[in-house]
This record gives C-alpha cells, sequence and structure tokens, in this order.
C-alpha cells in the first residue's frame, strides 16, 4: 500500500509535535485514512541540532527546495513561522500540486485569501486550523458546525501569555511588568514580548477568524489594537468591586451588514462564560442568531496542542485524497467588507478619574455625559485618605464610540479633575 | 439550476426551526453549496394543525411514504423522535438511496450503528449531529477536529433539565422536588420527567460520545445511570464547604484499552471548566493525549440552536452531494469493546454519614477505610445540635469501585453508624 509523505517546514516545537503524533497514532491515523503515513523530509536551520524525537526515517535539509520540490511528498507542513519568505515557498509548494497545512497565523492574516486562491486554482487543500487558539477546533467549528446559522458575534480570549498574565495580576495582585518577568523565566512570554503584550498577536487570530465567521475579507489592518501594558492593579481591584473580571478580548461584531473587530483590555461580567477561562488557557465565544450562546475551550499553545490541530488537518487533506476532492473546502468570502465607523460601534465603558474633592465636580463630569446623550449604570465615589482629593469610577450605559471619545476629551480638559487614571471597554451582555 | 430537496419527518419544535433556517439562511446555504434547498414535503400527525411557521411551499402528509418514497426527495431530515417505527422508516429511506440526517438520540444510542452500516451500503450519508447537546458540534469536533489525537476522557453535561435544576438547588437552596415543579411550569422540564432526572437521556449520549470519542461500540446497555433525584441540599451545601460543585456529569474514561462509561450526579472541583457551566447549558469536556484539555460549551436544547446542528449537517450532506462522495463519512469502530470491572474501575468518593456521637466511633470509621487500602483526603465532623449525633462527611483518595461498595456495606452494618445519607463521585482532577 502506497504511504502518504508529508514534507515538513521547520522542526521547532511545533513541528516536533506533529512528529510524535504521526508516529505515535499511526494506527489511528491508517485506520481513518486506510493507509500509512509518514514524515519524509524536513527543512531545519541546522541539520545537527538535537530534537528529542526520533529522526530516524526523516531526511533532513537546509535547503526548502529539497522539500517543496519532492516530486513524491504530497503534503507540505508548515511550522517555521516568517511570512515573506514562508509565503514563497507556500506559493511553490501550491503551485507544484503540493497540500499545505500551516500553523502562521501571522502569514494567513496578512495573505490568508491569497494563498488560498492559489490553492484552490491549484486543486489543492489549504488548512490552517492550528493558527487560531491552537488545539481548539474553533475554525472548522465556525465553517463547518455551525455552517446553517448566521453569527454576529465573537469574543476570543486567544493569547495565552496575556491571559496568564492577567490571571495572575488578578489574582495574586501583583503588577504588569512582575508578572511579565515570572511569564518570561516560565517560558510563557517571549524575551520580546511585543507581540502578545500589545495584542498584535490577538489581532491575527482576530483577523482570521471574523474573516470566516463573518464570510467577509477583513484584514489586519482592519483591527483596531490596544495591548495590556497599561493595565494596573487598581484598575482590576476597581473592577472586581463591580462584578467585572479584566481579559484581553478580541471582539468581532456584526450589525446588519457592518462590523467591527478590535481588541483591547475588556471588563468582562463575572459571569460571562469566557470569565472564568485562566491561565494560559483561550476561548473563543461565539453568537450566533439560530444557535445562541457557545464557547469552545482550550490550550491556545505548546507543542502537541498546536501539533494535534495540524495533524487533524492532515487527516482532512488525506481523506479528501482518498476521495479524489481536494481543493473545494474553501468557500470565498460572501460579502464586501463593510466596517463600522466609530458612529456605529456602541458599548459600554468602565472609566477610573481622579478628581478634587470639591463642591459641583461631580454635577459637571455627569453633565458632560449627559450632555453627549450617555447614561450611567453604576457611579462609585472614594475619598482618598490624606489628600482632597477623590476617586470616581463611572460605567456607562451603551455609548456611541465617538461621544465617548469626546467625552474622554471634555473630562481631560475639565479644571476639577486630576487626571482620567483609565477606561475600558465592558463586555458581558447579550 | 435544480435545487435540493428536503422530506420531513415530524414538523414539531425542531422541525419548525429547520423550516426556519432554511427560508431565513437561504442566501448563506445558497452560497455555501452553489443551488437552492428548499423543504419540500413534512410528516406530520394533524396536517390542519397551526404551527407559527411559513409552510406555504411545503406539503403536509400524514403518511411517511409519502415522504421516504418520493423519488424527488434527495434528503431525509428524522426530527419525530420514537425508536421502533422511526428505525423502519430510516431504514427504508436509506434503501431509497436518501441520505438521512437525524437528531434523535434514543434511535442512535440503540441502533446507531446499524443505521450508519445501512447508510454505508447505500452510499449514503447519516448524520446526527443534533442527537448529542444540541446547538454544540461536539460530534464534529470529535471526528474531525481532534482526529489525529487519542481521547482520554470525556464527561458531559449532557442533560440540560437536570443541570437547570442543580443549579437552582445550589443557587437558592431549594429541594429537588421544588425545582423541578419550577421547571415543569417553566417549560425545562417535561410531565413525566423520568427520562432526565433518572439520568436515561444523559445515558443515551453518552453511549453516542464514547463510540465516537473511543472508536468503540459503546451500547446504551454498557452504561451505568443513576439520576439526580436523591440528591438533597444539605449534600450540596457540604459539598460547597469542600469545594465542590453537584453536577449531573456523563463520564467516559480510557484507560489502557478498557473503558468506563457512566453517568451519576458528581461533585466537581469548583474551578474545573465544567462547574461554571449552569442553568439549562449543555457542555462536553474533552481530554486528549496530546492536546490536552478542551471543552465545548453552548445550548444542549431548544428549537433554533438544535436545528443549526441539523441545518449545519444538511450543509455537511449537500456539499458532498456537489463533490459526489456521500456514504465515505462514517470510520467504523477501531476497537473491540472492552469495558472496565468494577476492580478496575478508580474514583474519588464524598460520603457523609450520620452517627451517634461516642467514643471511638470515628476510629471504627477510619479503620474501615483502611482495611480496604482506601485513604482519606479531607474529613469533617459536626455535632448537631440537640441530639446525641453527629454527620461526618469524608472524601476519599482514589479508590477502587469494588472496595468502595464493600466499605460502604461494612460501614452500613456498623452499630454506632445510624446512617449513610448519601455518597458521590468526586471528579476534576486529571
Amino acid at each position: 500500500m502506497k504511504s502518504i509523505s508529508i514534507g515538513l517546514l521547520g522542526l521547532g516545537t511545533v513541528g516536533c509535535g506533529v512528529v510524535k503524533i504521526v508516529q505515535n497514532h499511526q494506527d489511528k491515523l491508517m485506520h481513518q485514512i486506510g493507509c500509512p503515513v509518514e514524515v519524509k523530509k524536513a527543512l531545519v536551520l541546522d541539520v545537527n541540532k538535537e530534537r528529542g524525537v526520533d529522526l530516524a526515517r526523516i531526511v533532513l535539509t537546509e535547503n526548502p527546495h529539497d522539500v517543496i520540490s519532492d516530486s513524491e511528498i504530497d503534503i507540505i507542513v508548515e511550522v517555521m513561522g516568517g511570512i515573506e519568505e514562508t509565503k514563497k515557498y507556500l506559493m511553490e509548494a501550491l503551485s507544484n500540486g503540493k497540500h499545505v497545512v500551516t500553523a502562521n497565523k501571522d502569514l494567513m492574516a496578512l495573505y490568508g485569501p491569497e494563498l488560498l486562491a492559489k490553492a484552490s486554482a491549484n486543486q489543492c487543500d489549504l488548512f490552517y486550523e492550528a493558527s487560531v487558539a491552537g488545539g481548539i477546533p474553533i475554525l472548522r467549528s465556525l465553517v463547518d458546525g455551525l455552517a446553517s446559522d448566521r453569527i454576529t458575534k465573537m469574543m476570543g480570549i486567544v493569547n495565552g501569555t496575556t491571559n496568564f498574565i492577567l490571571t495572575k495580576m488578578s489574582k495574586e495582585q501583583r503588577s504588569f511588568l512582575d508578572v511579565l518577568k515570572e511569564a518570561q523565566d516560565l517560558g510563557f512570554a517571549e524575551s520580546d514580548p511585543a507581540a502578545d503584550v500589545e495584542g498584535l498577536d490577538a489581532a491575527r487570530k482576530m483577523a482570521i477568524l471574523s474573516t470566516l465567521g463573518f464570510s467577509m475579507d477583513i484584514h489586519l489592518n482592519d483591527v483596531k489594537v490596544e495591548g495590556i501594558t497599561k493595565v494596573s492593579n487598581e484598575d482590576i481591584v476597581y473592577a472586581k468591586q463591580f462584578g467585572y473580571v479584566m481579559k484581553l478580548i478580541g471582539i468581532a461584531h456584526r450589525q446588519g451588514e457592518k462590523v467591527e473587530v478590535s481588541v483591547q483590555p475588556t471588563l468582562l461580567e463575572e459571569d460571562h462564560p469566557l470569565a472564568s477561562v485562566h491561565d494560559e488557557y483561550n476561548a473563543v465565544y461565539v453568537y450566533g442568531e439560530a444557535v445562541g450562546e457557545t464557547m469552545f475551550y482550550g490550550p491556545g499553545a505548546g507543542s502537541l496542542p498546536t501539533a494535534t490541530a495540524v495533524v487533524s488537518d492532515l487527516v482532512g487533506v488525506m481523506k479528501n485524497m482518498r476521495l479524489g476532492v481536494n481543493g473545494n473546502s474553501a468557500v470565498l468570502p460572501q460579502f464586501e467588507k463593510q466596517l463600522k465607523s466609530d458612529e456605529e460601534i456602541q458599548a459600554k465603558y468602565f472609566i477610573r478619574i481622579l478628581i478634587e474633592d470639591s463642591v459641583g465636580v461631580m454635577a459637571n463630569i455627569t453633565s458632560i455625559f449627559a450632555s453627549h446623550g450617555v447614561s450611567l449604570e453604576k457611579i462609585l465615589q472614594k475619598p482618598l485618605s490624606s489628600s482632597q482629593q477623590a476617586e470616581i469610577v463611572l460605567v456607562t450605559h451603551g455609548a456611541v464610540q465617538k461621544d465617548f471619545t469626546c467625552i474622554i476629551e471634555e473630562l481631560t480638559n475639565l479644571h476639577s479633575i486630576q487626571s482620567i487614571k483609565s477606561y475600558y471597554r465592558v463586555e458581558g451582555e447579550i
């Protein structure tokens, strides 16, 4: 029986996980596909490096063309990362009629549509489940499981590093920098943590999720991004008093024909399903018109979880090969992209302000909100000991983003306000 | 362009949901499938009944053969319920070359393998996502999303009625019968609630889940079942003191080649992802060797959520029709069924005992545990006011089921013990 041959681009953490799963679960794979499957070659930076997996039957090479032009290789698994160079390899592999499975969110967020079109033109499959939320089969669930529904909202905790940091900050009342350091020591955060803590990694995943969920070509640049570097412990403590939990949330919301996609530190109602997603776990909450609320939870990263998603995609490709129907899975976007303007985005906000504790301040503040038609849901005023100052925490009802921006500007100019300490979006109601 | 025709068996809550989704989401369906789809006929008990959906283009009939023998109908959607008669119709429909989508857990738990074999023999698809956990795409996730992994444990809150009742009992400290009554008034529980509260409904779903997850032909009779009718409010209150939440949990556990499948009221560690699944929601927690912990959460019942799963299955069938590859999706069980004996099942237990408060009782009790090699993790003794009695609550470390049964028997015979009030399995550690 002819076996199916796989070529790996990259043999790091995820690549080694793929090798392990293909070796350890060979029986299950063979039962499903009907023939053996083997990793034939792997592109590496250094063929002599020790990797802790059995590489006896795998040819290692430092030349990408040894892999992407090998006529015996059926499927390319791309787990090397990188963007421009990697794209070139994959376009070439697809031209060579090879199916592709990738875990590369950076690449898919930027060049997904182009790569998918290339795959389609060459009757090849291009699957990328592992690019979003590691081991959670969320892309399939959007495309197949909820195929009949109209998805109107997705909220995702799609970055494990920031969720780990915020969980620790909340539970142990420690500062951002302090916990970041620990996360780096534990290997949960990169030595250059910018892509994680500035929200870019989450934004890439939200671009991919919203493209699929809304059937619209959402680009990374369409995603508004704000990271967690300014989140303070006081914010978390005050939020808790109001029944909120601080999370870095990717929000994709469709109303009528228009959508918004953003990533920002967000205060979630504590009984929302996402509020109990702790540590480095990921979860994607999906609201569909017919199905209502669903949530998909699991590990967002890590060698074996991510490799599970890659190999499950491989199974998909191989089943299609058996049936001779590769290259038919991708559904092109159904709708023109229409992004909401600042006048169309509506949200609740939490604001923390430091004031001089004098007559009429609260009246001044609340009248600014009122003049923009924004009403307040919760108010807390607390004198600060040993000073003439007080802190005010407010939670608005739904406010148009443009109005809210004006309110912040006017508050900043108010004499009796010392400073606006912070403000966050509030989510959790449907 | 030729449209695809659907015949409905049954036009109750779910059937009407299917009609609504097919009508309302016609654009999305057409975009995915490439041709229109319409419900052509529906089998009903009474053609004159008012149903609140647009039936203008649907032929209603009281004769099943009008539907299953109609040569223009491509796909049969079975949402009528029932077992023997329904099976006959579906076998006939499959013989007629019609694909089948069903939401019928009773049928699939009993005759799934037989129906799937029939479908396969006739090159037909038979999909049944809606039979487990309503709107949650859990069957697909097991079969496709986690295709490459070896699943070792599944725990499910797969019955909305009992989860609603236990949530209310916990939050409002009310009795089982009191909350059951309310659930019946609200329409969350049937007037004959036995199948739900005795655990049978959950057992059916666990048979289906474990058959797929373990690739083994698990029959309903293989599932040990215990319902929630004996759960008392005191149990819930004591459990809470120990950090546990009471849930009706379906447990499917594989160790080596052997499996156990059961449904019982279970005490979950309060930080377990399933512990925060409240009200009528369902969730399935899946542990895979490679992926680790995942959880799938959503509505377990209801007209539109269940219909979403049905119509998503329809999309799957129709995509296969377009590609000409129907009848290839079902993977036959890979393994011979091997059930664990009572000597192979291990679990932690919570036990609540009423004793005479006299010298040496605790020593007697603990020595019974010790003599069976079972050690204790937590102990609480509490005097009861106005009597010479005390309550003891114990939590064991892992105990072999057979030993635990002996322990309960010996405790029952101990003079100083007034009664064993209750005992429950404890879960939540991996």
